[in-house]
């Protein structure tokens, strides 16, 4: 069912557009996965995620695994259907979520042991049950069990977790059942380039059918950020998907894209959405301010978004202003429309081999930090 | 520009079938106008209203006069506009919140002085300045400034209050300076009948395109309110539409058009949709319920809303535990198309002279207050 194709391959940069097969439909790569932490994109629906131009989902293993259940979603028919999203989902495995709770959860070789955040009942999970249960949820693709460690982790600590994360990967390939669902593997080790590659090279060797970078963004420099993923990647094959895990802001994926990475993830745009902050081509803005009262103008000119085709800035103020449900609704479907634009527009680039003129002003991360606010050709 | 017609009346009750013409659209009676207090009909989109079959909107003026603001929405090119809703809108005129907040307000003869809501800021309203603010957001259907007593209020009390909300609609109308909108006058008068026969008496030798009935469902037996509704309906005149404000429940609709009137709001549907409370057929269920945990059905078996034809039981429980918004979302879509569809059974049983059989179980107060749940046949 599981397939990955690299269509195109830019001619400046290490940028590709792919194609990924999966049992719940196609997905053209680069692409940006909206996140389905607890089964729902917040404040959207199924519908308006098509109509948005999104082609998969990301949802949460830990999350539905605490609530409402794994047992829950498999009698219902698995995850697509318990959501009435009919088109391809990846589940984080949790491996993040349990270790960013650390003074909630324990390690051992054979696996973890943690505390709900919802309730505190006591919980183990270990490389074969989280395949299972991302099995019994029927997504098209697993993540494995990782322990992914704080940015500021020392050597020995980011060298140990990424050596058990390696061990974990081969017991969770191990443990696999289904032939229907593709299970990913996560780099690990810290900001440590060394134990990036040795990772990177073990994992390989186990031979995945795609690859995740993991453990970044987690508290370390921006710039620390990019030199670990252009380290890394460039020890994953060019034949497979890779997967940069929660990045980022537009201009990261940007950049991200032109290093290789196909699959993306972040709460970014749906977060930032319920705070009123709202992506444009020439920046972000906040439409709480009062400076945006009266403005007549849509989010965006020229944008074709349902929220920009229907209500004003000073509408989306007042809705905001007044804590109705309706802000959340309409922000978030512009930020996800931005990102998906992006990402087209990012496709079309690489599909008429113009990506490099396109990126050429986010390579350089010192420039753009420097310029927050750009303006965006697409 | 407004213009009603009764196109049918039914030959065993004194419900009717009517057409609404108005400057935004046409609206065929008995019609329900879900709430759009602060200009957004809580968790919906204009889009969706408009796919459960909504014709017309209430609004509130008090609310709107207070956040965002009148001129604001006025220079946004009127309340259509600024929320995106192209078809009839009604405005309340604020007096029942003025008066809800009693301890916040001092009434003359004059008009009322209240202090906001939202910031304690002092505020003068007048039967005059009332027509000029919802002349100015430029709604279909604007409603005089009355006062609104406590269910439990004296006869003195009432007595005075209905006078004065007769002697400011008379005021009101003096007032109005626009062609394109309908200003209604509102019954007071309390508990007592004699005082609502003299109030409905009075504005109705004012002339008024329209006659609401208010001052109802404010703390008093649903039994006196259905015998005060059944006495003062009979001194409004059959060829103007009859609007009973703040009702109701789904029988309480059923009973209430039966006695003739054709209009009707309530936060019903959408304020118990956010509580995870749900209109079916066969009554009402808690959708947060345990029960509901792995209940594939939908929340109603032939139910043609979104919500029912994509998501089951356990899936709307799942993200109302979770305190999702698309729980809100989900529910509140389903709840205004039972509504609808109940107002549409209606208009399809006066249409085809068989609304006395379609409503007979629901005529007797006393029986339908002993079998709370029924099964409807729509």
């Amino acid at each position: 069912m599981f397939r990955f194709t690299v269509t195109q391959k830019d001619s400046c940069t290490q940028a590709r557009l792919g194609h990924l097969t999966t049992t719940h439909g196609a997905v053209t790569t680069p692409a940006f996965m909206p996140v389905a932490t607890q089964g729902t994109v917040k404040a959207t629906t199924p519908r308006e995620l098509r109509e948005v131009g999104v082609e998969m989902l990301l949802a949460n293993a830990y999350h539905l695994y605490l609530r409402p259940g794994v047992d829950l979603i498999e009698q219902a028919g698995g995850l697509q259907r318990f959501m009435g999203w009919d088109g391809p989902i990846l589940t984080d495995s949790g491996g993040y979520q349990v270790f960013s709770l650390k003074d909630l959860c324990r390690v051992s070789e054979e696996g973890v042991r943690f505390r709900s955040h919802l309730d505190g009942s006591s919980h183990f999970l270990t490389p074969e049950t989280v395949v299972r249960n991302q099995e019994r949820l029927g997504v098209d693709i697993a993540m494995v069990l990782d322990e992914c460690v704080p940015g500021l982790a020392s050597y020995a600590e980011a060298a140990r977790a990424a050596a058990l994360t390696s061990r974990w990967a081969a017991r969770a390939l191990a443990a696999k059942t289904r032939e229907d669902q593709a299970l990913f593997a996560i780099v690990q080790g810290g900001v440590f380039p060394d134990l990036r590659e040795q990772s990177a090279r073990d994992l390989v060797a186990l031979e995945f059918p795609g690859y995740a970078v993991g453990g970044l963004s987690v508290g370390e420099d921006a710039q620390v950020t990019y030199q670990l993923a252009a380290h890394t990647v460039q020890f994953l094959p060019h034949s497979h998907p890779r997967y940069l895990m929660g990045v980022g802001t537009p201009e990261q994926l940007v950049r991200y894209v032109a290093l290789g990475f196909d699959l993306f993830d972040c709460v970014l745009p749906t977060r930032n959405a319920r705070n009123g902050t709202l992506f444009t081509r020439a920046g972000k803005l906040n439409i709480r301010r009062a400076a945006y009262a009266t403005d007549p103008r849509p989010v965006e000119d020229g944008c074709a978004c349902y929220t920009c085709q229907h209500f004003s800035r000073a509408y989306l103020r007042h809705v905001a202003v007044a804590g109705e449900i309706l802000s959340a609704r309409l922000n978030t479907l512009h930020n996800l429309y931005f990102y998906q634009q992006l990402m087209r527009a990012m496709r079309e680039a690489l599909a008429a081999d113009r990506f490099a003129a396109f990126a050429r002003p986010f390579l350089a991360p010192h420039e753009a930090q420097r310029k927050e606010e750009r303006v965006w050709q697409m």
